[in-house]
């Protein structure tokens, strides 16, 4: 299926909307998820055009995969997690919601299960949780 | 934490305990899932060792990506599948059991949930499955 380039991470890259950004370089940006299920969730995406993992080229795909591994090792020290846990999502019967290749990086805490989906996050926290990250990968 | 050189995708690796394998080159190894929560659910890893996504190193990402990529997409084809879920868990707080970097490929259809996991697949339901595959690769 085609790309829409009006999807809302487009316009996270485009600066149409705000996100709380916490890592970007050349190839991909690190943004916090808004509804988010662990503390520090994250979403990582390439800056250029693909709709999920299906499509993507491979030079996407080693900077998304780059990108995912520096924000896992940033969570596990900004939270002292114990574990992270990636999620990545392909058309709607694999979960994805917005059709711009991402994938989710959770910070895992032992015996704490991750929230149900779908609920809006509170921004003061979400924002506190960026500078944490922001701190850790400096 | 230390790479165990005696995991079970080690023994894997070695061919010291069997495997539905699906497909290998120079870098990665695809096999199937013994506990599949999806039909067709299967695991790609890296030939070399790492204990996950926190220690891997930049060849052993991209490897393992470009081979989960190659796998959904035949998976997608073998299926008739609607999508594509990728699950890949560090440490033992993130939801990891064999210490060996491994990405989940679990084909989805639509309005069909994944089966809970840690139940044992059926062996002749599973290895004609990854004929499935192997003839999607062909």
């Amino acid at each position: 299926m085609a790309y829409d380039p009006d999807n809302i991470f487009a316009k996270i890259l485009r600066e149409e909307i705000p996100a709380n950004r916490v890592y970007e370089d050349a190839q991909t940006l690190a943004f916090m998820d808004i509804m988010p299920r662990a503390d520090g969730h994250l979403l990582v995406i390439p800056k250029t055009q693909c709709r999920n993992l299906l499509d993507a080229s491979p030079e996407q795909l080693s900077a998304v995969i780059a990108t995912t591994q520096k924000l896992s090792q940033a969570v596990m020290k900004a939270f002292g997690a114990d574990g992270v846990t990636i999620q990545q999502f392909n058309e709607a019967a694999g979960g994805q919601e917005v059709f711009h290749l991402h994938v989710h990086v959770l910070p895992r805490h032992e015996g704490k299960s991750l929230r149900p989906p779908g609920t809006m996050g509170d921004f003061d926290l979400i924002a506190e949780h960026a500078g944490k990250i922001r701190a850790a990968l400096d």
